[in-house]
């Protein structure tokens, strides 16, 4: 008996990410990283004009100091043990204080592959529906699992972004594609299933290429994914403001910033610091 | 049959303090709003030179959007609904990653005088002293409250700072003496009931005064302070980089330093995601 009022939920906040697209001419940031799950932060970044915010388990494993973990690599292990409690807590904060016009997609335990298989419960998709969230960020390595979270998620009233890697990536963040042909047909297969953004994964390594630029079979492969689906698309891992452009020159929509943004205020921090000690 | 144990674990906090004042040729600062409560921001400025924390209550409802506040003003109000355990938890993963050699001083609800009065249980001191605290930040309003906020954290091995005001303070955030002999006086009383370190709040207006001065009244009063006590001193309110100087001029051992912090922060956040959005 809730169906339609779920269709509706998710009908506004894809307006939203619809709008923040029209705003920047086709193009806007995901926030995450400290400005995705700090009330502080996302407040301040939205006040600077921002409309999307991620916070995401590992990077509340991060910030929680959970387990004493410092770096994304060694959150990323440990990132399953955070609660969705936790970030149903993080997220309904964030929230508060950005109003409803922010979308807000959130990564929680079971959302990804996780180093431990989680299973996310109905009870769990429920509370992040209810806590602020418009959406979940995932990472799901293969159709069937992506297909069944998505099939659950718009249940609850939650659209997905969820995302297509390279075998070789490091960590698992998406269904495997490779050639432009092969990322053609998983993403319209993504869409396909219900997904309602779609990304790809693009920390690779930019070794030799010149600074600002990306690799060109990262362009072919993001051009491929955006040609081939009618959603809003997605570039995640390894954007910051020297190679910003050659990202937009792909076509895509929305690219996920969190590191970069989070290098520039701790260094912000450690300035502030250093120069109250050394007086 | 822990007594002895607990009076061990002050005695190694105290010992911290005194070597962060001696290392800073006297003077170091308490570092609190989000690089007090937030891991990966304790982590980057003590890797900067930091060897003093507070995370504190009012500020964690601000950073996790707590019934929507988004200023301290705000948050004072509703500070004593945060939980003792969410206290610890954060207090914990800031020690997690910032190692034992700093000293972390906590703000609890209780700790303070609240706008609605809330007891600190045994268990609640127990459980701070357990999850990476060496001592409580206070606000006590009278001596006679303080002291048995003493007594009880000591029993528990956590060491205490607490503070003298003004009678005509907006926030109620210490023990009431305006003249530079009542301070003393004040002083030497917070000092005889145990009190391990003693501040004055110093945020007051600082209108009609020179850009990088303090008033006079102040600077006696800091003075007055300083002079009355063993104990190391702290200031804390409204202190910037600007008028850093002019109290460390007075004497007083730590300065507490959040907004100043915390607005360079999210300033260097928005200037990142705006640099994003115009491209």
């Amino acid at each position: 008996m809730i169906e339609n009022d779920m269709k509706k939920k998710m009908q506004k906040s894809m307006d939203k990410v619809h709008k923040a697209i029209k705003i920047g001419n086709g193009h806007t940031i995901l926030s995450t990283g400290i400005t995705g799950d700090d009330a502080r932060m996302a407040k301040a970044v939205v006040d600077a004009g921002v409309t999307m915010l991620e916070p995401n388990h590992p990077a509340l494993a991060l910030a929680r100091g959970y387990k004493g973990v410092t770096s994304m690599h060694n959150a990323e292990q440990i990132r399953h043990e955070i609660t969705t409690a936790q970030m149903a807590e993080a997220t309904q904060g964030v929230r508060n204080v950005v109003g409803n016009d922010i979308y807000i997609t959130v990564g929680i335990p079971g959302g990804f592959t996780e180093t431990v298989p989680r299973i996310i419960t109905d009870e769990e998709f429920l509370l992040m529906s209810l806590h602020g969230a418009d959406g979940l960020h995932t990472h799901k390595s293969s159709l069937k699992d992506l297909e069944m979270l998505v099939k659950k998620a718009h249940q609850y009233g939650l659209c997905v972004d969820a995302y297509i890697g390279l075998p070789t990536d490091l960590h698992t963040f998406g269904i495997s594609a490779e050639t432009p042909e092969e990322v053609a047909h998983v993403a319209s297969q993504m869409e396909s299933i219900g997904t309602d953004m779609i990304g790809m994964m693009t920390g690779m390594s930019y070794e030799g290429v010149e600074a600002g630029q990306i690799p060109a079979s990262l362009h072919e492969r993001l051009r491929a994914m955006v040609e081939a689906v009618h959603v809003p698309t997605l570039g995640e891992g390894g954007i910051n403001l020297t190679n910003y452009q050659a990202f937009l020159d792909t076509g895509v929509n929305i690219l996920v910033v969190g590191t970069a943004i989070d290098k520039m205020v701790e260094k912000a921090a450690q300035d502030a610091v250093k120069e109250f000690l050394l007086m």
